[in-house]
């Protein structure tokens, strides 16, 4: 089978991320075969060559529609920074490129619509950046989930919290504008969203507050301005099967670093997990003799695919990038037609946007909304 | 100054509680003195005596007015069911007894209200059995929050699970009919609530969502019938200070056996506390070297208000019980008009019931409900 | 049964421990009657009768001869310094009282053997205070091995640590001075020895280290004094079973608070155990699936004897204090002739500080020595 | 700076390790250039080729000699069984090629000892493969430990523990032949033995004990044979500095997947640490305020070198394999001359192995031994 021809646009964290992914899916898994890392793109051609060299892509350009005119091309991973997301899949998409690209998938829902359409109407895969959704441990836990280990699921809490936005002393920058989104809902609901939506299915309605735990901060020009965006949202949730939920959010949330807390209690037992510690998860089963029940910390290991590929020793542990190159091989795959893939494509990723909006309008309209 | 003479109505759970704490309270406090035990009440006359021998009390009658008749009888601790609170706090109060009384104090909001006002009226010491409020580390939370120790607290999250109703398997009880209340709201709610009356004042408004984990229950004739109370609610906040926060109780949580988790979220730092770990708290400061930023795991000891009257050595550890100890120390420490005292009487516990019963309604409308 | 008579000789922290068991041990166990609090002895009359009456004791004395001589007592809890053990012990049995003596026996090997002695003849029921082993998870992990849960068990590694010494500013005290014993060896090796002592049994041989993480202090007089005791203590052990085992404890070992943590190793699974969260042990299980296999944390509850006896509900936690109620009414019961007992008596006491000397003696000479 | 040509001998577990940091590293550290996989040796040419291709590589051999006699290769990655060590690592030296070798260095002392004088004089840049060193939470404990951050180190404990061999099903094997060495000495004690020598130096002497927990096991022909190697290791340890240390291993420890536990105890502070989640460290202060003292446990993230290079933001884990490209970009870094690189060369590993000879020799002849 022929080795995938890969472009990239942007190279900053994600950019970064997804060349790594690139370079090592064909080591980690030998039937991803060996990617050819074609064509970089970043904002000049200077900087795009010295990226390439440095990410070990054949090529640099300083114009993105390069490397999607790029015959070399088979799929582009775009991580241009939001605003770009729709004008460069929908020409991608035309170009009868596959795409990887980033979360969230655009500003505005109606770009967000046109891009599903697209996506559609190509014939395309299309992967959406959820990476949370490839650890190990998610992908036991949706195991335990399907076999019904913990009885009937009654109940659901998820939050997701870090503190880069705690700082009071932080200057107004772009997030604090309400141009850039709604705040936490944008940055974070999403993540939790994606567990949602690959373990429990579609949310139905929801009711929201929203907080600024600062209200104002300094501009570059030493006036106080009024912060436009929200840190800190809560939601009360129904899903179309009926199971009630909360999610929780807080980017300004001291101590947290990358906390992504998930609490699911069934008929027969309770799931734990905790994005921080991503290579363990917690399990209490009433199948377990009375004086011996409790919460077991399971750490990931062979056992848990597709943990072996990284390594054959249980408990050594893997990193948040090398969820990326299980994305990556989950991209790869797809596009080979194999089955049972997991990725969060346009249409799961137009629901979760679609859920974040009926999230704010619940709270400018002070009730219970519904999702569709 | 003449010790105490206590009477007790009730001998379950928390009658046999509130006896240790009596009997204890002097020994660990030498400044409590050593109250008298002086009369205990039960349905019978010859349960009462049993249980008057095995708790250490003087007495023992079959009538619950006689307790309350008795000169000896300074106090009363009021532990009968529920549905006996305010017939029985009215007589007490009105025959000149200071009164601990077990939460919550009763089932209509009407009666709470009267008990309040007869309360108020009497002029006696009241307190609700909300021990969860008098742990070492709850007090230094407090005073940690008193300090400003981690600025300005501007999101809440509090949760209170356990797992005595999630056995699909248990009979239909009284606890499933929907006169015995809401169902986690009464049993679960208003512990949480105690915390938040203490630390951080009264709430303005809510909403809420509840759900039913096992909607149907076989009857002890072997018939299926559908459960009228909810095991599971969930509540968006904001209190009267406009901070937000969330609330979440779940009696049908397997594993969970006595969690109260709370997450304190500041400008400066975060706290974490969780009930089945009651002897530490986790504390997050940024006035800590960058490098070296992470939750700290504080267990109390003698710097710990009470801790030292319990044990001279640090990290030993109290137990539940010792909790009813401390809320009875305050107890007799008001009675004798001793400043900076801190129990739950009447007043707030009215305003914790009225929350709830707003939290319900909110439940019925669908949609924000004020409180006041 | 005639209610026992308790005299108790000192009251500080362990003689105010033993006034709290002896007053609540009737209200927790039923079984245990009320015991009468007769005497008690401090070293002067006004300061025995304060105490007396702050304890509840009838009645206070200056001598504790006359707790001996009293007829009204039965068992003496004998709480006076370690240097007045020997004697008050001997004079107790003596005058035929049951006898409760706090650990460890006395300074020297001898008067402990002829304690040991006096008990054997007198046929009286003696128990030292070694409380740790009465915890309801530690009766759970004795109930697990002995029905071979974990499979054989082929390691155990134990440490105790607190930190009450680590500070260099600590002034020189008599606990510096070799007359006080060899340092961490008396103060803690003996606690899990006794855990030892109840689940494993005898120990054959040990090769011992020592070190002292302050070689110096500063007396009261502000000279620099050489410490003459070991802080640190590590040993290799067999016991008599063939088990391989280390015991490792730390008086100077900052942030540690009451630590007292053993790791079982077995043929089918492990059990991990940690004082300073007594109330919950761990335990990993090959017969869990091996996807799911995981430590796991047991909180105990009603389940665990004799949890139930405090509190109906799980994992609300006991305290510290309430371990010493357990080890009083074990005392009753075998007092009573009851069988099943859990106690450490002078015999195996004995054997502890028999232990601890080889210990102390290989230290010395540099090598393995067998402890008979 | 020209790019460094790689070879590969070996492509199991950790020849897949080092091929995935050799195709990483550049992409991580834009310092370390683009290292050219130029030739990796399996057992056969077709084997070999194969491997070549799935890693990456531009050619494979099937007789290791034609790598190290390829001059398109600098530096060779040794991952070939043990007891090759020694004449592979010997014939690349001499050929001029840097070498990157797998631990231990050798089967016997001599060899080991071979290699160290070879590598002395070769001039060429050697690592063995003790990655653990690596991760940011041992550097930033390294640090913490320079600046005295927790006072003097009065104490030190480390485990290493695994459960690999822990079933008593598994057949013999040549891990239970006493050809293959002590046991858990060789598989688990150098690493440990890693960490002590870069953080506190050269050990001294030591006592040590070792156990099987299975004394026979079954081998292919069915057939019941004694195990000669010893999973469980205990040692008592004095460092050349005179610091107290114990030292504890077991490869049959139910539970533990990749454990390395450390409590290093200071005059100011302590530090705690496990492998287990080895994205994370714990410290204890007494600078803190006493009321508030406790085990902090730190997220390594930007701030802790080089985690950036990976992520940018923190506490979103980096995996084991990450460590091994740290290992990588430390070595091109020695290779060129910078200063400040952290390696475990032949001449410590030459002195961790002298060590663990010493523990043998002290539980063969019965107690304290010399390293030197």
């Amino acid at each position: 089978m022929k080795d995938i021809g890969v472009g990239l646009i942007g190279s900053g964290f994600m950019g970064k991320c997804h060349a790594m992914a690139w370079r090592s899916v064909g080591g980690v898994f030998a039937a991803a075969g060996r990617p050819k890392l074609a064509h970089l793109a970043e904002v000049n051609a200077e900087f795009a060559q010295d990226r390439a060299t440095e990410f070990g892509f054949e090529k640099g350009s300083g114009d993105w529609r390069a490397v999607i005119a790029d015959p070399k091309v088979d799929v582009v991973s775009l991580t241009a920074p939001n605003q770009f997301h729709a004008e460069i899949a929908l020409a991608a998409l035309a170009a009868g490129k596959h795409l990887w690209c980033e979360k969230p998938m655009a500003p505005s829902f109606a770009e967000a619509e046109a891009m599903a359409e697209a996506a559609k109407n190509s014939g395309k895969v299309v992967a959406l950046g959820y990476n949370y959704i490839q650890s190990p441990a998610i992908r036991q836990i949706g195991a335990l989930l399907t076999e019904n280990r913990i009885g009937v699921v009654n109940h659901l809490r998820i939050e997701m919290d870090e503190d880069f936005m705690a700082d009071p002393e932080i200057p107004f920058n772009w997030k604090h504008d309400a141009k850039s989104g709604y705040g936490a809902l944008d940055d974070f609901a999403v993540h939790p969203l994606s567990l949602v939506s690959v373990l429990f299915g579609r949310v139905a309605r929801v009711v929201c507050d929203m907080a600024k735990p600062h209200a104002e901060r300094t501009t570059a020009d030493g006036q106080r301005r009024a912060v436009e965006t929200w840190d800190i949202a809560n939601v009360l949730m129904r899903l179309e099967s009926g199971l009630s939920a909360t999610l929780q959010v807080n980017r300004s949330a001291w101590g947290r670093k990358g906390r992504i807390s998930a609490q699911i209690f069934g008929s027969k037992g309770t799931i734990l997990f905790d994005q921080e510690r991503f290579n363990e998860f917690q399990l209490y089963l009433t199948a377990d003799r009375p004086a011996e029940q409790g919460f077991r910390t399971v750490l990931t290991g062979p056992q848990h695919e597709p943990y072996a590929a990284f390594i054959p020793a249980p408990g050594h542990g893997l990193g948040f990038n090398e969820l990326k190159i299980i994305e990556c091989r989950e991209l790869i795959a797809r596009i080979r037609g194999e089955a049972g893939t997991r990725l969060i494509g346009f249409d799961e990723g137009l629901e979760i946007e679609r859920t974040v909006h009926a999230m704010a309008l619940s709270f400018q309209e002070g009730g219970w909304v519904n999702v569709r």
